[in-house]
């Protein structure tokens, strides 16, 4: 059995040992002979999966009445694995959202690193620059270069570290706030884990 | 006299009583008669207004080595304005900058509202939204129009009342800030302030 995270540029698979990735516009699902457990916010893809009767969309396993309407489901499967602590997931938006006794709290998004950058380069050429990797938080920036880096992570990391509760970091950009918050857990899993769990199995 | 702070968009004047705009692209220094003490942060119009003798910039007034090499002379005339205290300008980009006994600590650059909300439809059209402002920020949002108008607010306050001071605000977004912040003081004058105690007058 296979479990599948799929997004808008990939098919992310965990076979219970190993995850991997195949890239949306050239993975044929249909190809798959054994059956995947999957959750899929890729519009173009859903109703092709629904007609694969080895592919089983978990959503409908889910209580939304927990969480809210719109949530996407990747938040919330994140979410199914954890009973206290703040879940951020930081791809391409940074999705932060709080479990308290197995309760949903709430959350909200924040643009990723890319989309961060990107937004200042639309105000003025003169902020356009890459994150900077040297940024220190523990001290105001007196450059172009960190106060812009400064801007995206510092704000982040007092919002995350306000809840008092357990951080758990997962997404791309998960081990760079991971240099920021020593005392966070990496967990690249999570979402996986959310899945098993939503499917009886460990969590 | 004229006091003159001159952006990509606007000439925005101060004659000691009242301030107004005039646009860029069609207001003509030339007729101006009296005498102008004005910074500009406007690259296009900069060799311009050098060769006109009643235009005179303040920029060589100020001490950069106070401040940092690349930092817009509008943030640094705002900073001469403050002893002690966080200035908050918020307009198209959100500058944050710390004065501690007239001395400067730094400061960091958040992209402004509407350069925030753009980034969030740049990741996905699911995250095309304007600003909330119905937004509370003394719980974590539930749908995703507070989740994304949230990500943009809530961290910035965090980040701003961190550093024990007096907060400051200006700039077009000033008010906005301000309902989340009623300890702050607005300032619409503040950089006006900074060019008069430059010119030696009363800050």
């Amino acid at each position: 059995m296979l479990l599948c995270d799929i997004g808008n540029t990939s098919y992310h698979f965990f076979d219970g040992v190993r995850a991997y990735k195949k890239p949306v516009n050239s993975f044929v699902p249909e190809d798959v002979t054994e059956d995947v457990h999957y959750i899929c916010v890729n519009v173009a893809l859903e109703q092709r999966l629904q007609e694969l009767p080895n592919w089983i969309d978990l959503e409908p396993k889910i209580e939304r009445t927990n969480y809210y309407e719109t949530m996407g489901i990747d938040r919330i499967m994140a979410c199914e694995a954890v009973l206290d602590g703040v879940i951020v997931d930081a791809g391409s938006a940074v999705t932060v959202d709080v479990m308290r006794n197995g309760c949903y709290e709430g959350g909200f998004i924040y643009p990723g690193k890319e989309a961060f950058m990107r937004s200042f380069a639309s105000i003025s050429p003169a902020l356009a620059y890459d994150f900077d990797t040297s940024l220190k938080v523990d001290s105001l920036p007196k450059s172009t270069s960190h106060a812009l880096s400064y801007g995206f992570l510092a704000p982040l990391l007092k919002e995350i570290t306000s809840y008092d509760l357990d951080i758990i970091l997962t997404g791309g950009d998960a081990h760079l706030l991971k240099e920021f918050l020593p005392e966070a857990k990496e967990d690249a899993l999570l979402l996986f884990k959310g899945m098993q769990k939503v499917l009886g199995g460990a969590a």
